[in-house]
């Protein structure tokens, strides 16, 4: 591909660009979408705003670009949660590395690569994308230097940017546990791995094995019943719901406690107005069922301390028997998975990697034919029928250029719900946990099969051949990156800019809105339209970019600059997602973070060893010897940033439970706040709510149900207010 | 070789034995050497029983194989604590799995081997080795079936063995824990990372941590000092006692407390009988340097539980502040290690670990000539001038057959002391930490050196480059491996068996006592002749024999019935040294466990790999491809064992030890115990007795000084008595 090429692509990206953001702006503007562009304010206040009729509404307008450029670390850590401010820190760490690889590469590698070579250089408009990489130097010439040292530029800046966000989000997970005022995670520990016992039933178990060991700080448990019980539970409620909707009934909520927990149970209690058709109550349900219990159980303490130490110690001295860890949040909790014996655990985890495994090499078939796409002589032996079609210069420009991203795009797709089910396959039993363990496998298989595959190219067997010959894989990256150059250009102008652009614009979501309003004719709001940020699509592509940016960037810096740019609206784009878009129901509370940092290491180091492999390629072995120490810092660093922060991710630091528990006791703790931790892990109360949102169960209790919802977002409130309050609401 | 050579060479290793063997029965029995053959009882009654002089004292005798048969497992665990019972584990586990290998292989395989081929059979004195490796079944034969059989029942045998091998040392670790009534470490941890503060020093900052962090259960504190104030206070004390040694001088045992810890000191108070000429006392050293304190210090606290959750649990949000781990035992700990700031810790883990693969490397070269002495070929090239004597049958057995092994064997001896101080250097605070440590380095060592590198032969740039096509090692390994079967027989016959009749002679010690006894005339006992049994040494040879018998089984089953005699000889004399020669000052209560646990899959999974490979080499693809379920479940069967076994060698459970401390409690804690607490850590207290050992200090304390020792032998004595002895004679 040549500069015009490169520039033909980078047209249709803009425009694409310019055209769907102008739609968002006008898109944005109706109130029939509020539904879709400002979902949280939508849930919590569901009344649409009649704006009148009028010529403003139809153009196009960048104020919405300000107001996220505006918004205060504060307010998004308020609408999203501290999750959504790690994914903007990476975004922020990668505008900054990316701004300074940009200054050093284009001003001192550029030139080099360009006049690398005695040659004729022709008009710049048809100048082969290759005179601008690294592949254009001459062997053995001195101007190597320049880019060895703007690798160590790139790579110390990395470090010190690296080592700043660790520490300013550890401080920020601190904050948000310190933060996060009588949250019932704190206290309570989940417990797996209970052991059978024929005299007793687990409940009995759990609740002799804590008042024997934890006498002073135990204060009650919950089991976790079988999923059965509840299905068995939804269907009979379903039942009951199908027999009562003709009639007009009036739903009272019922504050009795919940007959498995003993906490309040959000059950409605049905009146009936004409009829008494059915007598059927959910109270009728329940004495079958209590048996049916799971050995797992979540266990109330008295403070965070006693808590944290049930979690962290070793309980028994069968490590497989009575398995402690914090609990999730109770909005977090996966309850499907509780169910899963302990002892399959380990067994579920293997296969699951296995079955992602195999997925990555399932999936290089259809990538090692996308890459036969950019090669025109290859494409033309494969489909000789459109020979002529290709000898039009624009037709094989998107050919070439612009459809292989397209195909590989719409590939990408379908993985992540893959990725999903086999972290759910997995037996996590938070979703945070789920998410971030999707998270890491679409992030391997983004590398794997974005990066690696598209460099080797080739068959693969040929691939797999390499890895095999470990020791020859630098040399062979370094060979192949310059060619390639041009397709991760266009990559980046296809995936990157265009996937912003259909983020912002939410199709999917726009499609089924006007689909239910214009075609379907529903008057009725939709409750279930809350999306939570998908972490696990987006942390992975940042990085594929970060990754791309630090292998490219001295070999092709002709990337930086578009990468730049995806970064600058990245930023912008995600910012007003976040504030406007998403609703945040559970967090990791940055966990996400160590997998971005080790993921950044990774990067760095690969770049430094192809950057070896190209200094010994061209001949210039002082270089490449040069940069070694590099790589044996880069070690240096990430072991000396895991074992200075990353501990901190794995468990609660004592001292601040301790504090925190302190200041409790100086305030005095609010009456009955034992009891409402005892509700907030109700399971029942979980699987009713489920039903009351997918079943559009009650209309009268809609307008609570919102209520509750908006308060889970409101966990990150610092005001002990809110978190008393949060409670009480379950 | 042929089987000429085969029997040349154990001609040669079973006179050895047997002359070595019959020379100990005889040494024994002379009570010149108690103090080498009876270490053990020597130091407990030093004076000497004359035994009359008569011929049955020169008489060679086999009264000790059966006293060494009979002895029980308690008798072992008295003597030996848990780790020597872990180490004759590994003898019997390997006995009992060769013994089920020999016979499926002598029984089967050996006899495919030697038919495998239409060949005529020469006589049996000087059949080929070769013949009887699986080298000589012809490609594609179907009887291949019988190794894969034999692999199978192998396999299959090797994991019941070891599971029930790990259920079993894990209960006994626990009752090595529960049995240890009142061992101070269960009480104490170990806090390092203190952090600097300009208005309090190290030790009002630990008192305030703890008393504010753990106010009902924190005891006291016990600050580690820098080791320069220690040698300082070390060489003040020999100088003075260089001044008063030609004066006839009385050591009173001064019982008052000690200034740095307030516990018993062990000072002495010297009394002059004739003169006053120096008035120094020990007194006078100490008040400049209480201020040099380390940012470690021994931390007691009331009870097990409360001890073990504050080594347990994370402690500060800054995971390289407050580092706590539990204390190792007072006799384990590592004092001029202590001293070590935990910043540096992984820095020199990793420094040491590079040390210890460079060492690796470097010895590469010498294994590669040993490799050439046993090519007749090679070796005559290299020393032209020995051509003639090397056409001598004998000579070229010998030095073919026979020296190789034996240079390979001195080499060997030199690495354990590296690899000791390689582990030293990396920061251990416990000796028996620096051991295992040391375990682990000189078994990767050996499983490289000896077993990798003989194999591949070759040179260093050959080797390499086998490990850079990783596809391709199992068949490399699969074609040497026949050729080199000879060489491990012998290797087995001469560093197996010799080996064990060295260690039964104990050359060096009764060299030493010789020359101490009839050349230097010393009248004196010695003080500081107890051996600590060398497991660093023993068990990566031990388990490099496993991993020879595992490879070589089916592929050259005559090294079976050699290796079994050396495991049948190993079980007699290790047991007699445990009960007779080493003394356990120290132990690490079954942690090499995992360490052999795992080398042991390792070995499995190898001979898998490689036999899967010879399949494929044979062109029996469905044995190969049968072999592989094999792999993958050897694979399944270590993470069931890490995830059921391994938590219980790393942390210690809650429930064990919560229900210790309510025992003590319902008995009634002995009065005093905290302070006897605190003086068992006293740092002065090891110094001045490293003195008195050393120094050949007082020989008024030498009776008393070998109580103590007895007293810390007798740690897994279960009864309550012996323990709080034990803390008393502190």
């Amino acid at each position: 591909m040549d500069i015009g090429g490169l520039v033909t692509s980078a047209g249709i990206n803009i425009s694409i660009c310019v055209v769907l953001s102008s739609l968002y702006s006008v898109l944005r503007k109706q109130p029939s979408n509020a539904s879709v562009y400002f979902t949280r304010r939508f849930i919590s206040e569901p009344i649409q705003h009649d704006d009148p009729f009028g010529l403003h509404r139809f153009v196009p307008s960048a104020g919405w670009l300000m107001r996220a450029w505006q918004a205060t670390d504060e307010e998004l850590l308020e609408a999203g949660g501290v999750d959504a401010v790690v994914f903007m820190r990476i975004v922020v760490f990668s505008l900054r590395i990316f701004i300074i690889a940009t200054v050093v590469c284009i001003c001192l590698v550029l030139p080099v690569n360009y006049y690398g070579r005695d040659m004729e250089h022709k008009s710049f408009r048809v100048e082969p994308y290759d005179v601008f990489t690294i592949g254009n130097v001459e062997e053995g010439s001195k101007m190597l230097w320049a880019h060895c040292f703007a690798m160590y530029v790139i790579s110390f800046s990395a470090f010190v940017l690296l080592y700043l966000e660790y520490k300013s989000i550890t401080k920020m997970r601190l904050a948000h546990i310190t933060g996060s005022h009588l949250n019932p995670s704190h206290f309570t520990i989940l417990v797996r791995g209970v052991p059978w016992s024929q005299d007793d039933s687990y409940s009995k178990s759990v609740e002799s094995f804590f008042s024997t060991y934890y006498p002073d700080t135990y204060v009650a448990h919950q089991m976790v019943y079988r999923p059965s019980t509840f299905h068995k539970l939804k269907k009979d409620a379903k039942k009951m719901y199908l027999m009562l909707r003709p009639t007009e009934t009036e739903y009272v909520r019922d504050d009795k406690p919940c007959y498995l927990c003993g906490g309040s149970a959000h059950t409605f209690k049905v009146i009936h107005k004409d009829n008494n058709r059915s007598q059927t109550r959910i109270d009728d349900l329940h004495p079958t069922q209590i048996e049916k219990e799971c050995p797992a159980a979540f266990v109330f303490f008295k403070n965070r301390y006693a808590a944290v130490i049930a979690a962290q110690v070793l309980q028994s001295w069968n490590p497989m028997l009575w398995v402690t860890q914090l609990a999730p949040e109770p909005h977090d909790v996966y309850w499907s998975n509780l169910g899963i014996p302990y002892k399959q655990v380990w067994v579920r985890k293997i296969a699951s990697l296995l079955c992602a495994l195999a997925l990555v090499f399932v999936f290089c078939f259809p990538v090692a034919f996308v890459q036969g796409l950019t090669q025109e002589d290859v494409l033309k032996s494969w489909f000789p029928q459109f020979r002529r079609l290709l000898e039009n210069e624009f037709v094989n420009r998107v050919v070439t250029g612009y459809l292989p991203s397209v195909i590989l795009i719409v590939l990408m797709y379908t993985v992540p719900p893959i990725m999903m089910m086999l972290s759910k396959m997995e037996g996590n039993v938070s979703r945070s946990e789920r998410k971030r363990s999707a998270c890491i496998k679409v992030l391997n298989f983004t590398i794997w099969n974005v990066f690696f595959v598209n460099v080797l190219s080739g068959s693969f067997i040929q691939q797999m051949s390499v890895f095999s010959k470990l020791q020859e894989l630098p040399f062979q990256l370094a060979k192949q990156m310059p060619d390639q150059a041009a397709f991760f250009t266009t990559y980046v102008l296809s995936s990157g800019w265009a996937s912003l652009a259909s983020e912002l614009i939410q199709l999917f979501s726009l499609t089924w809105n006007f689909f239910r309003k214009f075609i379907l004719r529903s008057k009725e709001e939709p409750t279930n339209i809350a999306l939570n940020f998908p972490h696990h699509t987006e942390i992975p592509r940042m990085l594929l970019f970060g990754l791309l940016g630090f292998t490219f960037a001295i070999h092709a810096p002709l990337i930086l600059p578009f990468l730049l740019i995806y970064f600058a609206l990245a930023f912008l784009v995600y910012r007003n997602q976040i504030l406007h878009v998403y609703v945040t129901k559970y967090e990791s509370a940055g966990l996400f973070w160590p997998v971005v940092h080790n993921t950044t290491i990774f990067s760095l180091v690969l770049t430094q060893v192809i950057a070896v492999a190209v200094f010994a390629l061209k001949e210039a072995p002082i270089a490449s010897g040069f940069t070694i120490p590099l790589i044996v810092f880069s070690l240096l660093f990430n072991e000396y940033c895991r074992k200075r922060f990353s501990q901190v991710f794995k468990r609660s630091p004592a001292q601040v439970l301790i504090e925190m528990d302190r200041r409790d006791e100086q305030m005095g703790r609010e009456e009955g706040f034992y009891n409402q931790l005892r509700s907030a892990y109700c399971q029942l109360a979980y699987i009713t709510k489920d039903l009351t949102i997918s079943e559009d169960f009650s209309r009268v209790g809609t307008n609570r149900q919102r209520k509750d919802d908006e308060s889970c977002q409101d966990k990150d409130d610092s005001s002990p207010k809110s978190g008393i309050h949060h409670i009480e609401l379950q």
